[in-house]
């Protein structure tokens, strides 16, 4: 197979972006095609024409390139996320798009190409920093709406704003994580709008 | 292997019920060393000294005697729960206790003794009768609790009452079913009291 023409010894800079991106492009496509925990290095870089130690250079394990994948793909999810919740006025509203949005778009990132549940599972499994981030953005996001609706007296401020945070987001986290999402299918036309409607009233002042 | 001295011609009756018991004995042990998934009805066969012939006599499938076991499990944790609920005089910790307890009784039968997980996840996944019963039985005591909580004037009555029942089913879910709680270890400490404070948020009248 051909090796591509970029020079090894090329200075750092935009070239060697430019070659991490080709990378990620191709083991995404790869990795939808035939999975993500089959895949080898060795695989990869027979598909993409490039040298396994090539490859290396630039990742320094297949986990590093699904990192990247993953992280794009949660990233993703999480501007659906804002996007919903721009649109929304009112804290509450805020909160119930959060969540129908959050399941909506893991739905159909992790499973609708089900390829890249592989990726997604692994990195909760193996409690990936990339899964860890995301975890904390969300619960960030979380945050900052429950401050507005504070602010604005639409939530009670008894309960310590962390452990608020922290029990919705456990509440979310079923339908999130895509280890556990895949098991709730069955609930997932109804679940998000009635465990929205069960956290609004644990918020009421 | 030597067959056992029970006639198969003999009578239905209590002899029938004895020899269920055994084979129920004889592959709830069996099961719990080699797993549920990996075991055959030949296998059992010959584990129990019985010919396959003579145990399809008794049940029907494997499944048959996977249901029985799981339905012995999921029974015993239904009791713990009650205990627990029994042992408190007002509904709000009636309804910390049947989380905390479920949980607790959870992990015990379905992971501490990993190899009975098999047959409760496969109870789970392929939706048995049994499994769906037990869920019934678990909204039941909630719904109990909810009313005499409501009649006490602990809890809101605006909600309508299967609404609550089947929010609170949801936050309970993930760490009863077998399938979701094998990913929750983690958050498994805190979680429940975190959630059912939560919950008691959202019941406040």
């Amino acid at each position: 197979m051909n090796k591509v023409t970029i020079s090894p010894g090329s200075a750092r800079g935009p070239v060697d972006h430019d070659v991490r991106d080709q990378i990620i492009v191709a083991a995404t496509e790869h990795f939808r095609l035939y999975g993500y925990e089959k895949t080898t290095v060795s695989d990869l870089a027979k598909a993409i024409g490039f040298s396994k130690a090539y490859i290396y250079k630039f990742f320094e394990s297949k986990q590093a390139i699904g990192e990247l994948i993953c992280a794009n793909c949660l990233r993703e999810i999480e501007m659906d996320v804002t996007k919903a919740i721009e649109g929304a006025d009112h804290p509450p509203e805020k909160l119930r798009r959060m969540f129908k949005t959050g399941v909506e778009s893991s739905l159909r990132l992790f499973f609708e190409d089900r390829k890249l549940y592989d990726i997604a599972a692994s990195a909760a499994t193996e409690n990936w920093e990339t899964a860890r981030a995301y975890e904390g953005r969300i619960k960030a996001i979380l945050l900052d709406i429950l401050r507005q609706g504070r602010e604005k007296e639409d939530f009670e401020r008894k309960t310590p704003l962390d452990e608020t945070v922290m029990a919705i987001y456990l509440v979310m986290r079923p339908y999130l994580n895509p280890l556990l999402l895949q098991h709730n299918f069955d609930s997932m036309d109804d679940a998000p709008t009635q465990l929205s409607s069960l956290v609004l009233r644990s918020l009421s002042p």
